[in-house]
């Protein structure tokens, strides 16, 4: 199924989804930081046909998340390793397991949880402003145009929500 | 066509992408976030079918991310609000946003960014820790059996890596 293309949207979100708004894309993302790594432990464990667990590492490769490292040189065979741009996907993991858990995990608790390593304590990811560091929700944060944006975009959000202003501008030299 | 089902897993991520892993739930969500919350809108600004919208908002509305809201009665129409579960993705959207602003701006840098009510700076969403408040990342944390979880689960995960120990798995009374 041809997937419409988000990646030339001038939107951080819609470029990000449309490498990892994918089910299956960010299970093998998930399953690779959990050390399965190779074409057939992945198939196994998530049960997905070779087709479109092929389809899925090539574009994961494609689009710099994931390399193929040999692990084996007769016959040749590689392993999947997350690339710099990968691994720094796992604060969106952290952040998207501590709102499964929480909203999602019924009376049973969390089926998984993280252990921090420095401090020892199972942790909750919270998601902070790295200039004050306290917690970031959707009602103490306000949208701005970027120096990458377009003022059309934001200006298309803005009139699609009946015409209040949502976004910041930006005094431009 | 049919998706695969993750809601049973007992994973929390698994669990979570079975909501809004998907491209246009997300995108619908972020939408809703930046005050586009009108069937009308929201089609407008995605360019998106009048079928598949609806079909993923009564699904969103379904799993209580979304809740309608009327604000006229003649003709009756309602709006679509965030719930506190769907609020509570906004952590989530802000860590997938910086990610995409770092790795797919390319150089004309990022086109939305946030700006922090209480302190007034532009900010990064930092993922920390809750108890030491250090960043998390992939090789800082560990996984570990949770209460609600599934030890067959875990040794499934581990088999496919090849056999290394991977999850914790925590004394248990």
């Amino acid at each position: 199924m041809k997937r419409t293309q988000f990646s030339d949207q001038p939107c951080a979100v819609a470029r990000a989804m449309d490498i990892v708004g994918e089910l299956w894309s960010f299970m093998i993302i998930r399953n690779v930081f959990l050390g399965v790594r190779r074409f057939e432990g992945l198939r196994q464990n998530l049960g997905i046909s070779r087709k479109v667990l092929a389809e899925r590492l090539d574009l994961l490769v494609a689009r710099g998340i994931l390399e193929r490292r040999p692990y084996q040189d007769r016959p040749p065979r590689h392993e999947y390793r997350l690339t710099p741009m990968g691994v720094d996907l796992f604060p969106v993991l952290i952040a998207l397991s501590r709102w499964g858990n929480r909203w999602l995990a019924g009376g049973a608790g969390a089926p998984i949880e993280f252990v921090h390593r420095k401090c020892g304590q199972v942790t909750q990811a919270r998601v902070v402003c790295d200039t004050c560091g306290e917690d970031l929700g959707a009602h103490n944060v306000r949208p701005q145009l970027g120096a990458g944006g377009e003022l059309a975009y934001v200006e298309a959000i803005e009139q699609a929500g009946g015409g209040k202003p949502v976004f910041l501008r930006p005094a431009r030299a």
